[in-house]
């Protein structure tokens, strides 16, 4: 099909389309006779929703979608790998707070604590281990009496279902159906379950605490 | 003490600590016989502290932290609407998509969805909808052949955290204490909750998909 036609099927306007070309997130099509013609396939269409997935559920920047969409491209690369460059492109707070001293014996205690669940994380987790540690310091400064078992029933939570993610990645489909589906899952999810979480506390809250209408 | 003691026990910068008092986020200090000078107390040490979780932890932007600081500051509004503001003030994707017709139909699956878990779910929850819509029509986009039962391992969880959550709230603390710990609860355990799903996330897979070094 034609860039027109891609763009009508894709629902992604042609000016976005060629910018995405420009800037190498989509691959060019087949070049036809005309020098300004080339034909896209279903590969494309499927991409553009990759991008569009990423960009508008899960609110990765540009250059963000370039890496994951480059490991995703890399057959070098194993699932697991991919999965630690998916987690890198989501942003986590916090971006301040790095210079404090509570902070770093916080890194420790997370460090520990982590340890202690029999977790062993990679380097490229630091962001998420930071924004843990933040967690702690921020409600320590704000007077809650709190130790890093504060967040143990969120890690268990946690642990269920990364284990359960897991379980359903298929293990005979090809790798690159495999690979995109474990970003896809790591990054829809999210949202999803943060969404979940507010709309269930929303419920909660307005059956115990909200006033009769 | 003085704005630069108070700098000094809070660790954020005396030109930070004016602009917050120049944009009403903090309140002015007492004033003392000089006039370029101002008394400040333990009041805004905590203010400080809870404008700093709420930055680097929470992420919010400043115009979403001065809401949430009026409506704790707002001694008409009860928890559950003190709860609503501050679920407005979290960002959550999606931000393009909506124009789509598929995202239309999948709202409404989407409220159909959640009123089957006997969700009650106000108006002011549009946006938490909206992100669970359009991770329906991503996944779908993307060839996932799913219904809104996808989503039921996380709603269950989040159901049970919710539940926890509301249960460790004091009801016999000062409307202050109890509103801002619901709003710093709400905050600062989502970003830990996001960050220990990464943590397991990483863990497992490593067991599970990760090449031996």
């Amino acid at each position: 099909m034609r860039l027109s036609e891609l763009s009508r099927v894709s629902r992604v306007s042609p000016a976005t389309i060629k910018f995405y070309l420009r800037e190498g997130l989509l691959p060019p099509g087949e070049p036809t006779g005309s020098r300004r013609l080339a034909e896209y396939g279903q590969s494309h269409v499927h991409r553009l929703r990759l991008i569009r997935a990423l960009t508008e559920v899960g609110g990765l920047p540009l250059g963000a979608i370039r890496d994951v969409l480059a490991a995703i491209d890399d057959p070098g690369l194993g699932m697991h790998d991919v999965l630690g460059v998916a987690h890198s492109a989501l942003a986590i707070n916090p971006k301040g707070a790095t210079r404090s001293t509570d902070l770093h014996a916080a890194r420790s205690e997370i460090d520990n604590y982590l340890a202690g669940l029999g977790w062993h994380v990679p380097a490229v987790q630091a962001p998420a281990r930071d924004a843990l540690a933040a967690a702690l310091v921020a409600l320590r400064q704000l007077g809650w009496r709190c130790e890093t078992d504060i967040f143990t029933p969120y890690a268990r939570l946690a642990d269920r279902l990364a284990e359960r993610e897991l379980d359903i990645i298929p293990t005979d489909a090809p790798r690159d159906r495999t690979v995109e589906a474990v970003v896809v899952g790591t990054v829809v999810f999210e949202t999803a379950l943060v969404a979940l979480r507010r709309l269930a506390q929303a419920h909660h809250s307005a059956r115990r605490l909200g006033e009769p209408p």
